[in-house]
C-alpha cells in the first residue's frame, strides 16, 4: 500500500480573493516512484503573489494551472525515496512540488527543482535565498543598478521581496524610501534601517511621497502595481529606472485592472526606463546571488522575518493574505 | 541703422492648437553685433512637436519660453556678419535660430549651434539629418537594437521622425508596420517599403492591429503616446524594447492627458522594456549617424519628403499643422 498524499486540487476559476470552494482537498494513494523519479515529503510551501495569476485562465509565462491539477506553488520538501542518481534519500530538495504532502516528479536537467545545502533554517532558505531573494538581488542590483547617494524607492517594502530590497539598497549606500501598509510593518522597515517610510493605509501616499522624496527619485522597485506610479513619475530624475516586479493591486486578478499612470511622457522628459522582469531568467545563473546572500545572512546584516501558517487545510487562506497584507514578511505554510 | 528684424514673441500661454493672438509679431531694428557675436539671416524653420510644450508654464527638458520672448525653434540660417573666429559669412548654421527673420547669437563650444556642410538641399538637411534623423538613427539602432526578421511597430509613421525610422528598419531586415492618418500618408509609406500600414483615421487600429502583428511587435517607437500603447501591450513579444519619442496626442498640451495603459503589467509577462529618450542627449555624437544618413540619401536607399510652407508671418499656423496631421512628411517653413 502506497503513501497517502493530501493535495488541492483545481475546481473552478476564482474571481477575486479566493474561496476554498474554489478547491477540492483530495486524498490518495501513491503508486510506486519509476526510474528517474523523486518522492518528497514537502515541509514548507511558498506562497507567492504571483500563484493567484496561474490560477486564471490567461496565458502567461507558466501556462494557467488547469482545472482538476494540483495547485502549483514552490516550496522544500525531503526527499522520502529516489530513483534518481542526483537525489539521495534525505536530501532537501527546492521546487514547484505544489499545494500538497507529497510530491511525485522526475526532474530533469532544465526544472526548476534543486537540491538545496542545509546552510540555514528551511524557512530563511524559503525566503531570502529563494526565488524572492533571487528576484530582489537581480532585479535591483543588476536592473536597478543603484549608486551611493541615490534615492530608491520600493512598495510594497514590507513584503518579501520589498524587505530584501530595501535592505540592499542600505548596503549600497542609498536613500531609501519604503511604502508599506500598517504601523507594525513600517515600524519593522524603520529598525532595518530604511531611511523614510510611508504607511499607505494611515496616509496620503501621493502626498507625503514628494515630502520625503526630496531629492527625486532614481530607482523605484515597483512590487505592487497600480497608482502610486504616476505619483512617482512625476518625481523621477533623469536617467530614473523604474523596476516592475509585481502588480499585486492588479494584476494578478482576473478583472479589469484599473487605468494605468496618464503620465508615461515623463519617461521621456526624464530619459527614464521602466523594465519588468521574472526572476525565472535568473535561475539557472543564482549561485553567486545566494552564497552574497548566506553571507549577509550570516553576518546580520540582512534581516528577514517569515509568516508560517500551518496545516495543508489552510492553503486557500493563506494565499489570500498575500492580497489582504495580513502577511507579515514572507509567506510560508508549515505542513 | 541696423538691419530689420521681425519676430514672433510670446503674448500668452496657449492651451490646445495656438491662435495668432497668443503671440505678437514684432519689427525690431537690430544692433551692432558683439565681439563672439554671428548675425543669421534665417533661411528655414523647423517645427518639432516639442515645441509646443516649451510654450507651457511647465518645467521640461528645456526652460519655457517666458512671455515676451521669441518663440524657439531650430533652423538654418545663413551668416551675414561673424565676430567669432568659428564662423564665417556665408556659412550654414544650425541652431535654435527662433521664429525670426534674422538671428543674433554668441555660440558657445556647448551650444547646439554647428555650421554645416552644403552636402545636401536646406530642407533635407533640417529633415533627415537634423534632429529629426538623429532621432530616428540612435532610438531606433541604438536603443531599439532591432534585428533581422524582428516586426517594428512605429506609429506616426509618415511624420518627419517616423518616416526615417521605418526606413531604417527596413534597411536592418525588419518586418515593418506603420500608423499613419488618411490614404496619401498610408499610400506613401507603402511606396517607401512599409511591409503594413494602417490608417487610424480610417480604421480601428485596435482591430487591425492583432491582424497584421501577427508574430507579435518587438520593437514599437512610439510618436505619438496615447491609446495605442495598450493594444501594443497586448501584443509584444519576450524581451520587447518600447521607446517612446513623442506624445502629440497627449504629452505637449497642458490640459490633463487622458489615463495610460491599463496593462503595464505586460512588462513584466514579457521581461519588456519602455524607455524615453531625447534627440538633445545624443547630439554631441551625432556625426557618424550624420555621416551614415547622408550615404543612404545620397544612394536612394533613404526617401524623405518636407511640408514647405512660406512667410513668417505663417508660424503659428505651421505649427499647429503638426497637430492636426495636415502635414505631409518635416514640417518647415521658409522665410
Amino acid at each position: 500500500m502506497g503513501i497517502e498524499n493530501k493535495k488541492w486540487i483545481l475546481k473552478e476559476r476564482p474571481s477575486g480573493l479566493v474561496k476554498d470552494s474554489d478547491f477540492e482537498l483530495v486524498t490518495e494513494s501513491l503508486p510506486e516512484i519509476q526510474e528517474g523519479e523523486i518522492l518528497l515529503e514537502n515541509m514548507y510551501l511558498s506562497f507567492d503573489p504571483t500563484q493567484r495569476g496561474w490560477l486564471n485562465d490567461v496565458p502567461g509565462y507558466l501556462p494557467p494551472v488547469q482545472i482538476g491539477e494540483v495547485v502549483r506553488s514552490g516550496g522544500i520538501g525531503r526527499v522520502l525515496e529516489s530513483k534518481n542518481a542526483d537525489y539521495k534519500v534525505g536530501d532537501l530538495t527546492f521546487g514547484f512540488v505544489g499545494w500538497q504532502t507529497h510530491c511525485i516528479t522526475k526532474p530533469e536537467a532544465d526544472d526548476r527543482f534543486r537540491v538545496v545545502p542545509e546552510l540555514l533554517p528551511i524557512p530563511t532558505m524559503l525566503n531570502v535565498m529563494g526565488t524572492t531573494g533571487i528576484t530582489a538581488y537581480y532585479g535591483l542590483l543588476e536592473l536597478g543598478e543603484p549608486k551611493p547617494g541615490e534615492t530608491v524607492l520600493v512598495s510594497g517594502a514590507a513584503g518579501a521581496t520589498g524587505s530584501v530590497v530595501v535592505q540592499l539598497a542600505k548596503l549600497k549606500g542609498c536613500h531609501v524610501i519604503g511604502i508599506a501598509g500598517g504601523k507594525e510593518k513600517c515600524d519593522w522597515l524603520k529598525e532595518v534601517g530604511v531611511d523614510d517610510v510611508i504607511d499607505y493605509k494611515n496616509s496620503n501616499v501621493h502626498e507625503e511621497l514628494p515630502k520625503v522624496a526630496k531629492n527625486g527619485v532614481d530607482v523605484y522597485f515597483d512590487n505592487v502595481g497600480g497608482k502610486i506610479l504616476e505619483t512617482v513619475l512625476y518625481l523621477i530624475n533623469i536617467n530614473a529606472r523604474i523596476l516592475l516586479c509585481g502588480g499585486i493591486s492588479s494584476g494578478y486578478d482576473a478583472t479589469r485592472p484599473p487605468d494605468g499612470p496618464n503620465n508615461l511622457f515623463s519617461l521621456i522628459i526624464k530619459r527614464a526606463t521602466m523594465q519588468g522582469f521574472l526572476v525565472l531568467d535568473y535561475l539557472s545563473r543564482s549561485q553567486p546571488a545566494l552564497e552574497e546572500i548566506a553571507t549577509w545572512v550570516l553576518e546580520g546584516k540582512l534581516q528577514h522575518r517569515e509568516d508560517i501558517q500551518e496545516g495543508i487545510e489552510n492553503c486557500p487562506q493563506t494565499l489570500n493574505r498575500l492580497f489582504t497584507g495580513e502577511n507579515k514578511g514572507k509567506q510560508l505554510l508549515k505542513i
